[in-house]
């Protein structure tokens, strides 16, 4: 009795180191997040190159995750939720990495357009975007640490929030753009950086899939509202002499 | 002994069908991407709502696959270059899911962008990255099933071609916004097309360096060369009066 008391024990030190890692990968792609979109706003490179190297401790992090992973089912053959707990793990790791080289992305533009001249109306509209992104990620990661799957599902609706706004910016951009061709490099990398942000808010969204599995057993059920539907709009012609 | 060798074979077998598995989902990937790039250039509507559908197959096996692959490490608890041969097949199917998405996403523009006149020269640039991406997937899918980490290599290196298409092509899309602003939609979603496409050449290097790893059990060492520099430069400004 005693030695099977043991070996829990020492699988749940294993499982919350596991989870440690977890919660130490989303701080540091909240970082990047939050601080590549500040590095876009305020037009500084130095934060946006100290951003582009942070991220590499997301990949290590990553690297690690996995390898624990993998050896915990190899050594404890878990089962049930044990076993959805280290996918779990396994799956977020995932996701922050790709949020990680998303911010690495934007702070990459951000260096890019350094020199130029933004318009203010706009950089509000993809801060906003990126402040929501951030909250969206803080929730989640909150959600996956408290177990709460109440939590994530309010996550995953409230993504369609992010791709209602991405599609209002994708619109905007587009006409900048054709009031005056000098914007279009600028707004180039700014429909790129929204798509990234964009692309955060589906990742969060996955994360709010796998805490809603983690605790039910079962996928959530509903379709998603999809409200990125830039993909398949143009805007409007007009005429431009 | 008898039992022994009844266990390593029905360990190969096992190995043998998830392998079978990204055999197959190698395949679907490559038609989604190909029909998806068909779609785009012959403004076919049918075909790329087909091609959105057969992504839907893809993500299935990725599914298929990491069940099989967990199961597989929980109960042979494989070691060294057995234990690669699960992650690989496990990475792999991650690469093929995301290169599946890519093609649904291309597909989703080709719907977009059915009304458009398309400029054959942008087409055929954006064509022709498109069958480099379709060849790199090709080999290197090869070079998976034969084991063939040199092979593997090759492909790491050629990614850095897709590369220098997407930068001369991101040019030439910006350069024809700014001639005409009418052009704006239809080239934002070829520019968004293009980089769907030089992301399927990252993952198809990651498949590479997947392949490569499985094979020597350690990771390529050089730094790849990487082309895309497209997200931090700016179009030359013309004057537009």
């Amino acid at each position: 009795m005693e030695d099977h008391e043991h070996i829990v024990s020492a699988y749940e030190e294993e499982l919350s180191s596991l989870n440690n890692k977890i919660a130490r990968m989303g701080g540091l792609a909240e970082q990047v997040l939050g601080q590549s979109i500040d590095a876009l706003q305020g037009r500084d490179p130095e934060l946006a190159g100290n951003t582009i190297q942070q991220d590499e401790a997301i990949d290590a992090l990553e690297k690690e995750i996995e390898e624990q992973a993998i050896t915990m089912i190899a050594r404890r053959q878990p089962l049930a939720y044990d076993l959805r707990q280290i996918m779990a793990a396994l799956r977020i790791s995932s996701d922050l990495e790709r949020i990680g080289d998303l911010g690495k992305n934007i702070a990459k533009r951000a260096l890019a357009v350094v020199e130029e001249q933004q318009p203010k109306q706009l950089m509000l509209g993809l801060r906003h975007m990126g402040e929501l992104a951030l909250e969206q990620l803080k929730e989640v990661l909150d959600a996956f640490i408290e177990r709460d799957a109440d939590a994530a599902l309010k996550v995953w609706y409230k993504d369609e929030e992010i791709d209602a706004m991405y599609n209002s910016l994708f619109r905007e951009l587009l006409t900048y753009m054709m009031e005056d061709p000098r914007n279009i490099g600028l707004c180039t990398h700014l429909l790129f950086g929204a798509k990234n942000i964009e692309r955060v808010g589906d990742h969060a969204t996955n994360i709010a899939e796998t805490v809603y599995f983690l605790v039910h057993g079962k996928p959530v059920s509903e379709e998603r509202p999809k409200g990125d539907n830039t993909s398949t709009t143009l805007p409007l012609q007009r005429s431009t002499g």
